[in-house]
This record gives C-alpha cells, structure tokens and sequence, in this order.
C-alpha cells in the first residue's frame, strides 16, 4: 500500500553564480548546477539512478548557440541517461514551467522524484550581434508584433506609459524597483550585478525605449539553476526539512499586445495566481505571504504582477515600492535575491533560481538577505510580455 | 469519491493533410489541426471549456520561422487561454514528447482532459535555404558534431554504412523500406507524397550522404497533428470508443554519435520499448501487436528501430523488410500512413500524426490503408540520431 498523500517537496538545490561565462558552454553550465544540486541533498546518498526523470527550462538554445534538442543535451551532460527527459520551452518563463511540468509528473505517482535544470546560454560571439532580435523572438509574437518592428523592451515601455497615465505616477516611482533589486543583489553571491545603485541614477540611466532606462532592463546573463522535487513518501530518505510546493498555478493570455483588454494587468498572472493560492489554502496573500520572487524583466514588470497577484490595488504597487515597502526590511519583501534585474535573467534558469531563493529563505539559509521567520513564499514568473505566467506558493514544515 | 481507474483514454483527432503550406503559417497550421480535433468528438460537446491543459510539440520553429514561446502561440491561435500550455521540444520527437507529458498530466489526476499539438512549419522562404544547418542544429550536438561538420543526413549514413557491415546486408534490402513506405502513403489523403516509387528507383536515386539518396530521406514537410486525451471517468461523456493509451515508454542516449557504444542498435528506444512493453503487459511483441508507426526519418532508422523495440533480432529486420513481412499485408505491418518518408515528417508534428494514424487503424477508420482486425498499435518515435526515443502502446476495448 503506498503511503503517499501526494504532496510533492523540494529536496536538493543547485545554483553557478549568475553572471557573463565566456568559458563555459550551455552543456557545462548545466552540469556545473546540477553537481551542486546532487550534493546538496541533505542525507546524502541521492545519486543518478535515484533521479525519476529530467525536466530542462530553457527559452532560445536554438538561437544563441544554435542548439535544439535541449533534452539529450543536458541529459548527457548530466549523465542522466536512464530516466525520460523534458525540455519545456515557454520563453522566459521557461524555467517555471518546467517545474511545474516536474510537479505534475511526480504528482501523477508514475515517478517519485524529478530534477528541474533551468539553463541558458546568452552570451555568445556568434549570436550576440543579434540579441535584441533573439529576444524579441524568444518572446512576442514573430508575424504581428516581431515583423513590425516591437522589439521585447519597447513592449515594456508601452506598459510603463499606460500604467503613469492611468495611475498618475511616474518614472521617478518606478525606479524605486531597480534600486531595491539592485540592493537586495549586493547580498547574493549569486547575483550576476552585486552592485547598489540610486534611485537618482536609475532615473538618469541611458533610456532604451522611453520611459525605460538602461537600469529599468535586466541584463543579459548566463546561468543554471537546479531543484530536486520528491514525492511525500520518499522524502524521509533524502531530507528531514524539505520545502513544499503548496500550490503550482498557470495561467495564458493572448500573444500579441494588441489583442489585449488591457496593459497594465497581466491577465495570466491574475489566473496563475489564482490557482495557486486556492491550492495552497491563500486567501489573504497580503497577510499570509512572507517574501516574493517576482518576475522584474523590466522595473515596470514587478508592480503590475505584484497587483495582479492580488497583493496590492491597481496603481498602489508603485507607492509602495516607493516608500520601502518591498524592500528586504519591509513589511512585504520583493525579490530578495535580487531579480531578474540585478541577480540576472539568465532566460530558462530564472524561474528556477526564483525557486532556488525561496528554498534559501525559508530554510533560513539566505545569508546577510534571509528574511526573518519566512514560512510561506511565492515565486512569480513571466513568459515574454505576459501570455504565459506561474505562479507557485513554497511553504516549510511548521 | 472518484472512480477513476488512472486510465487515459483518446476521444479526438485532427490532422491537416501535410505538405508544402506556403499559405499558412504556424499558427494557422495548428488551428485548422485543433478545429478538426475538436469536430472529431464523437458524441460532440466538447469545447475549449473542456480542455484542462494544451500540450504543444515543436521542434524548431525559433529558427524556422523566428517564433518562440509557442506555447502561447499555439493558445493563442486555438483560443485556449484558461488553460495552462506547455511547449515540449525534443527535436523531431517533440509530439511524442509531448503526447507523453500530457499522458502524465492526465494520470497525475490534477486535469480531466489534455490537448496535444504537434506543429511544425518548415516551408518559409527566409528559412529555406539554411535548411540543412537547421536540421543538424536541431537533431545534433552543436558543438560536437554540427561544427566539426556533421549533418542530419550523413550521420545516418554512417548507421546505414556501419549496419550493412555489420549485418551483410547491402542497399538493395535497404532500398525495401521507402518502397513500402510510398505505397501505404498512396492510400493516405493526408500524406504528403501520395506517389509509389519501384524499389530499383529508391536504389537509383541521387545519392545525398552515401549510401543514402534522396528516396532514402524523409522530406521537409508542413504539418499539425491533434490528439484529445481523457481520463477514464470522463470518458463516456465523450466517446463510446476511446483508443487507450496502455503503455508508454521514453529513452534517452549520449546526443553525440561518438559516444554510443554501437551505430546499430538505438539504446534509447530499447529502453523506451522495455518502459512502454512492461506497462502494456506486453510479453511477446512480434505476436501482440498488429501494426506499428515507426520513425523512418530515414530508411535505415526504421530497420534499427525495428529491431531495437524487439520486432526483430539484430540485422533481421532488413531481409523481412525485403521479403514484405512489414507490408500492409504482411505479417507486421509498419507504417501504414506512408511514414515519414511519404507521409511526411514535419518534425514536432510527426510524433503526434503516428498516433493518429494508429488510431485511424485500430477504430477501423483507415479506408484503403486499413490493417484487418488491428487491435494494439506501437508508435515509435526517435530525436535526432537517437539520444532521445519514444514508445507509445495503443489499444481499444475488445
């Protein structure tokens, strides 16, 4: 008789310091995180054959190294060649859902454990000349927005300008969100920017696509971030203190702006997050949340998920970031890790880094950022301009 | 309480014929699949309401045709915006990727109903003429093999090489396989080349990676294949006669073919077939199963896949081939859609349109093609030269 209740915990993590790794392959970043994660499990004693399968998030391999088949890739790098392997590809938010895909597997009792490898390769010679047009590839839509002319930051720009207007604030408010990320990043080893920035030079740096700034836009990054998820019943043999995964929600909307009832709500994030917090039992994430991994590819990003998640009004997210609120000592801290902008944005990794820092802190292991007495965290990801999104709620064993 | 049996079931199919589509594009390709699969429902009712996840195949539409992100695309363009997508990449055997994830999707109990796509777009004007560089960066290993020179073609050329050594068998047995393969495809409306070819004009066709010709190759192809799956309780609402999916097994190998242990014998696939054959309950396969999709995306992968699955002892396959066993009225029919070679193989789709080719066969729904009293059906499918394989097991109520 299985004992399993069908709760699914997270039991090992892996992470390689975000950054620029010119000497480092998208095959050697992925096995260098995944070496950590086996390592980390706490009891020891979890090696390849105990893997029960292999989910990688990665958005464009295809274009920055010219690599499909992303699957076999990191299943061999890994030496992982005995267990089914996944690669889910959802754009930036690829790294997510492939956790999530790694959660339903298990769940569905067929495996008791899965490995969540989130990679990508971005800085490369061949494809570098090319990134704005890979981006935009990566993540609109190539016939109706691409073709046009949208690249991925000028859709963000149209969402800050929407959201000043209905909201009459303006860029000063937004560019309390890069200062507080940038910050919280000084604290992250792993962080690709460990460096501050003002409020005042985020307001001044160079503008890309009006009203953004340079220091509005997460960097382009390298990085390989890893998760190892059980089934219940497994989990005593590998760990004494793992983290659960309480709720797992996704959510689509349209592709294309254009087709859009509105740009300052994400419509998908509205939906992930209401999923995930049924399933976890949140019907006050205000008060039942204590720190959040959002989704900051651009400063604006950060306010509309926050209020599409229900944390705050429409329009309120950005006083409140303003007046600290969000920040590591406030009543609802942010991206402790430092986001996507200033720990890096490494495309299919980020959503599970965001995972990879949640575990951190609510296992109490964040270092100089942990946030105190953090039991429940939610991470907030985000495919492209907001057609895909998830949302996944981490608690701890009381 | 529920009475799910953990069964999953197939209550819908759509497929557009396959060919050059120079007049839809992908997402258009996918819609008009979806639409199909939606009026195929037999006891109709079924709507977008109904769908509880979309799972997309594509192999390479980022360097195909720019997009990424085609989970949203794919949602988009079929109006399934209230479900969560999952784009599955595993090269050329992204639909039986994932046809498989949503398998484990619906068994994991969280969703009733899953829609799977397989889609490529392979026939673009911009695209085209980097068509043999797409191939290999999507099935190879870019750094390991694309570089150094490999291509899609002449890596199977060595296996056709290294078998005919090995096995004394020569071009001409060889030459059985797309012979067969381009008559079934005669009596398929959805295939691509509905055309027959004699064996002695494969054997002299114009030779592309010695031994291999052109007739030897599966052809560049347009396609969109849609299943609808269901769980057993849900089923009846639905269909009175679903096709179930009894096993399903997937493999994986080194991605690079220098570091297989042989080029005649695809490990990946034994172990596929072991995984899906155990679950099946199938013992002795040669006499349980009445016909089988095979992945020719060359005529030598059929041989080896053959005889990997079990079908046939090493080197046997290409003599029974010859002598017919595999025709449509032989003792094993094998791929009687036309296969790739004349079906087509529009990569992410392919996976999928084997699945609806055995459901076609196993509801007696497969007109001139039709396998007399076919029961349970195998879809082999292989990404790339082989790292990853799957094996799916098709059967109806007796």
């Amino acid at each position: 008789m299985s004992t399993r209740k069908n709760e699914v915990g997270i039991i090992g993590l892996g992470e390689i310091p975000y950054g620029e790794h010119w000497d480092l392959s998208l095959r050697e970043l992925a096995s260098l995180a995944i070496e950590v994660a086996f390592d980390s499990v706490q009891k020891g004693g979890f090696d390849k054959g105990d893997v029960g399968a292999l989910f990688v998030g990665n958005a464009a391999a295809e274009m920055f190294v010219g690599q499909g088949h992303v699957n076999a890739l990191v299943a061999d790098a890994a030496g992982l060649l005995n267990v089914p392997s996944f690669r889910i590809e959802a754009a930036d938010a690829s790294g997510a859902a492939a956790l999530r895909a790694a959660y339903l597997a298990v769940k569905s009792g067929m495996i008791d454990t899965a490995m969540v490898v989130g990679v990508e390769k971005m800085w490369d010679q061949t494809s570098n000349p090319r990134v704005t047009s890979i981006l935009a590839n990566t993540m609109l839509d190539h016939d109706w927005e691409v073709e046009p002319g949208l690249t991925y930051t000028s859709a963000f720009a149209m969402m800050a300008r929407a959201y000043f207007e209905e909201f009459g604030v303006n860029k000063e408010h937004l560019s309390a969100v890069p200062e507080k990320n940038h910050f919280n990043a000084t604290l992250n080893p792993n962080a690709h920017f460990k460096r501050a920035f003002t409020r005042e030079q985020v307001l001044k740096s160079q503008i890309v696509a009006d009203p953004l700034g340079l220091l509005d836009c997460s960097p382009v990054t390298d990085g390989a971030s890893v998760v190892i998820l059980a089934a219940d019943e497994k989990i005593p043999e590998y760990s004494d203190s793992p983290v659960w995964i309480k709720g797992s929600g996704q959510g689509q909307d349209y592709l294309a702006l254009h087709s859009r009832e509105s740009l300052t709500t994400f419509e998908a994030v509205k939906k992930a997050a209401k999923m995930a917090f049924k399933q976890a039992g949140i019907t006050n994430p205000r008060e039942q949340v204590d720190v959040i991994e959002a989704h900051d590819s651009f400063s604006i990003a950060e306010l509309i998920a926050l209020e599409s998640m229900g944390f705050y009004q429409p329009g309120k997210a950005a006083l409140a970031t303003f007046e600290g609120e969000t920040s590591l000592n406030g009543s609802l801290p942010v991206s402790p890790s430092g986001g996507l902008k200033a720990k890096g944005h490494p495309l299919g990794a980020t959503g599970v880094g965001q995972i990879v820092e949640l575990c951190l802190q609510l296992l109490g292991k964040a270092g100089k950022r942990q946030i105190k007495d953090a039991k429940v965290g939610v991470a907030q990801s985000l495919g492209g301009t907001g057609a895909t999104a998830l949302v996944n709620v981490l608690t701890i064993d009381e």
